[in-house]
Parts: C-alpha cells; structure tokens; sequence
C-alpha cells in the first residue's frame, strides 16, 4: 500500500476535522482564541488521531463520527504540549519551528488555552451526534485514563523530577510510557471502541499502541540526542545537559534504536488476527521507528 | 430548618467523598500528590458540592453515588483555584490564609495539580459504578460546559483581558455569569440531573443555580472591597488598584449589595414548585447572599 497517500489523506480529514470543531467554540477573548488556534495549527504528522481512525478500520468498524472523535485524542496532545513547553514546565521558546503558544499569547492564556482544549476534547466526545451513549461512556473513559495520573500528568510530573534525581533504568522507560505510550495506547483504543471491536480485539489493539507509542517515544529521543535541530524544528540541548531522563541518555543511541525496532516487531505481532484491514497500522508503526524526523 | 447543622454534615461527606477519590489514584511523584492535596484539603464551606447534593434532594432523587458526584464539582472548583493563583494569572500568594499551590510545590507542578484535578473530575464520572450511561453522559455533560469557554476557561479569560482594559457594565457581568455562575449552575443541574429530574426540573434548578451564583460572585466582590482580609483569609488589593472589573468596583459596594439582594430574590423565586424539599437550596441562597466572610 502507499501509506505516505494513505497517511496524507487522513491528515486533510483530521484537520478539517480540527477546524470544525474549534470554529464552533464561542472564543470571549481574541488571545485566547488566539492561542488554542496556534497550539492546533498547523500542528505536525497528526499520528495520534489517524491511529484512531486506522484502528477503527481494522476492526472493520463503520462509525460515521470517527473524525471528530479522533480529533479530541490531537486536542489532548496538543494541550499537553502547550502546557510542558511552559517555562515552569520545560521552557521550550520553539515547537516545530514556531513560537510556542505562551511566547505567542502570553503564559496565563497558555496556561488557558491548554486547559480549554483538554476541555474540549471531553466536551466533543460528549456531545457528538448519533453516538449512543455506551460507547460515548467507552471513548471517555479510554481517554480520560490516558490523560491522568497513569498517563499524561503522571508522565510529565515524573519528568520534571527527573530533572533534579538521578534516575533508574526502569523509571526512564516508566515516564515513557506515561508519557507518550498511554495516549498512544488509547488513540488506537478508541478507535476499536469507536468500532465496536469486542473486548478482545480492543486489547490486542491497546497493547499494539503501546508498544508503538514507547517505540516512538524512543526514536523521539533519538532522534533528539542525534541533533536534529532542523529536521525537529525545535532547539537542541543534548537531554544530558538538561538531566533530563531519557532512553539514549541511559543505554545510548545504538542499543536504544535496537530496541525501538524490537518494540515495534512485537506491536505488530499484536495484529495478527486482523489481516489486511491492519496494513496501515503496521505501516504506521514501521515508520514510526524507522523515521528520520 | 437548622442550615448550620445541614451544611456541615453535607461538608463532612464530601469531605469523605474527596479523601476516597483521591486516596484511589496512584500518584507517581509526592509533589504532585502533595499539590493535589494542597489544593483540596482542608478546602472552604464546599458550597458547590452541597448545591448538589441539595439539589438531588430537591427532586426527590435518590442516587447512591451523589456523593463522588458532588465532588467532581469541587474538583473542578479546586482545579480553577490552582490556575487561576498562578503568577501569570492572578498571582496569589495566599488562598483561604494558607500558601497557594505553586507557592508549596512550584509552578511546574501547580500546573499539572491543576490539570489532574481537571481529568480526574471526568475520569470519577465516567467510571462511577451503578450509575447508568445515559446518567453519566448528563453528567459529563453539565460539567464539561461549566468548564469550557461558557465558563470557568472563558470567565478567567475575560478577567485576564479586563485587567488590561476598561470595561463595560455588561461585561463585569459577563465574567462573573462565566467565571462563577456557570459552574454553580451546573453544581445544581448535576443533582438534579442525578435524581433523574425532567428536563423541566433541571432548567428550573439551573436557572436558580445561575442567579444564586451570580449573587454569590457578587457579594464575593463586595466583600474583597470592603477588606476584609482576616475574614477571606486572603491579601486585599482594592480591585480598583488591580483595574480588575467587578461589580462595586463598577456598581458601587451599596447598590452591588441591593443587586445581589435581588438575585437571590429571583433565584428563590425558581425553587416555588419543589416544596419543603428546597428548603435548604433556599436557605443556602439566602445565607450566601448575606454573609461576612
């Protein structure tokens, strides 16, 4: 298949997706509109969201809102973005080549602008048309634990300590998987949900996302520690410098990058049983490990 | 009736309520549990989640989890305190006599307290047991506005803003109907909607929520201008001083009062179909609309 058609198609969709959903919210103040508007647009490869929707068409499921339910996993990432590259967070000045929303609008309509698209994303899944409630309850819940204590803020909140403590091996991989594997884990969960995948296959598909997610999370830092400032569009410091706690800091770039690609062999064991209709989703995660920015 | 004797055996189950839904979360870093405490315990007069619980009585509903339900209410309220105290906000060093969050456990982790008390609320209703989807859905869906650019995010957005500008009549009030009112609204509305109201019932007690909150903004207001800062447990800067718009900055603290006096009247007004079981939805108007502190 041509994923790189396949993953631009999906893109134009998720986007359109994006504008729809925030040209219906009521912005009372232009800074904040603003603001929310910059940390969606342009955003980047929009993985997570067209992970949901490659997931509900490997479970053959046909739900007509799927956009719009993928969209609320990038409006989650994106606010978690806005509010780690705040200065008390991890200071960032650029993200993906730009300005970061706190140096576009200011830090207390970041800090707004992040708390209203996690919002947001609950709001629409709640809201969403011809969607039973039973499954709305389902889409929630998987997103609601990828955003908490086991998810986003646990990950980030681990992080910004590790900055300070020295750290264990397995802590570097826990903060991974909070961080960027747990949402990774439930943008392909609710796309089975979004399918009405049995419980079962909803597993297979969570346990392929996480996976994936830590494999990507990796070659993130890779992909970092190699310096690839222009291709990541944001500033290098090397994570040593920082203190900061990640896989090539701790077991260096070659073994990491053999661990990436083990990991993503074994997220793609995960979708045996669901024949062709998975190609874009191993297609996916053959990338992910395999990119170059 | 003895409303002293109600608020505070509603208080000490929601107090209950809150210790059990946080004791449940594994919190992977002790700053950030320790930030999440901060912010909820010992906490004020807990009106809000006593409006709902009220409320739940005032149809004559009967729902076993009120509780947790109420307290997603104050989780939010607490989230919105978080943020809002933050330097790039408000920058309040003192909340209710004790340090604010970030000044406990640092901006950083302020922030994410904020953002895990702001999923948590979602992630307790989603995950309620006993309770049916299309409850919860109604649930999620009150608070998801309450929080949203109708309210808390687009109130403190406005207030931003207003520190900045002068402002208009209308638009004082505009932040305090979305800054406080919304999320009194929807503390009622989600009782009501727990105890099964029709939709009928739920508007009447939204409506009385709306004008109660306003009220209780209001008389917040004037309190904050007459300096009563041992009262309030909080620094008085004259709201004139800090260009913050609020009504007896704008009004006047004598026909501010008057204003509030009149709300309360009206939101009372909306209570006349429910019978005794309102009585301590009217009294807790009455007493907001007339307290010292």
């Amino acid at each position: 298949m041509d994923i790189e058609a396949y993953l631009s198609q999906k893109k134009k969709l998720v986007d359109a997706g994006l504008e729809a959903i925030l040209s219906q919210e009521d912005m009372p103040v232009e800074s904040l509109r603003q603001g929310v508007r910059h940390a969606v647009f342009p955003g980047g490869k929009r993985i997570r969201p067209i992970l949901t929707i490659a997931a509900c068409e490997a479970v053959g499921g046909d739900c007509p809102q799927i956009v719009p339910i993928a969209c609320c996993v990038e409006l989650i990432h994106s606010y978690s973005l806005v509010h780690d590259d705040l200065p008390a967070m991890d200071n960032s000045d650029l993200r993906r080549g730009l300005p970061t929303v706190h140096k576009v609008v200011g830090e207390g309509i970041a800090v707004l602008a992040g708390d209203e698209l996690l919002t947001l994303a609950f709001e629409t899944l709640v809201n969403l048309d011809g969607i039973d409630d039973r499954k709305k309850v389902g889409l929630i819940r998987e997103l609601a634990r990828a955003c908490g204590t086991a998810g986003l803020v646990g990950g980030q909140s681990l992080d910004l300590e590790a900055e300070i403590k020295e750290l264990e091996k397995t802590a570097v991989e826990e903060i991974a998987r909070r961080k960027t594997a747990a949402l990774i884990e439930s943008s392909v969960g609710m796309g089975a949900i979004a399918g009405y995948a049995d419980d079962e296959d909803v597993a297979r598909l969570q346990e392929f996302g996480r996976l994936a997610g830590l494999a990507f999370q990796i070659i993130d830092d890779v992909l970092d520690a190699e310096g690839e400032q222009e291709a990541l569009g944001k500033p290098v410091r090397s994570d040593k410098e920082r203190g900061k706690a990640t896989y090539p800091a701790t077991f260096g770039v070659c073994e990491s990058k053999a661990y990436a690609e083990k990991l993503t062999d074994e997220a793609i064991a995960c979708l045996g049983s669901f024949g062709q209709k998975a190609e874009p989703l191993r297609e996916i995660a053959r990338l992910l490990s395999r990119r170059k920015g």
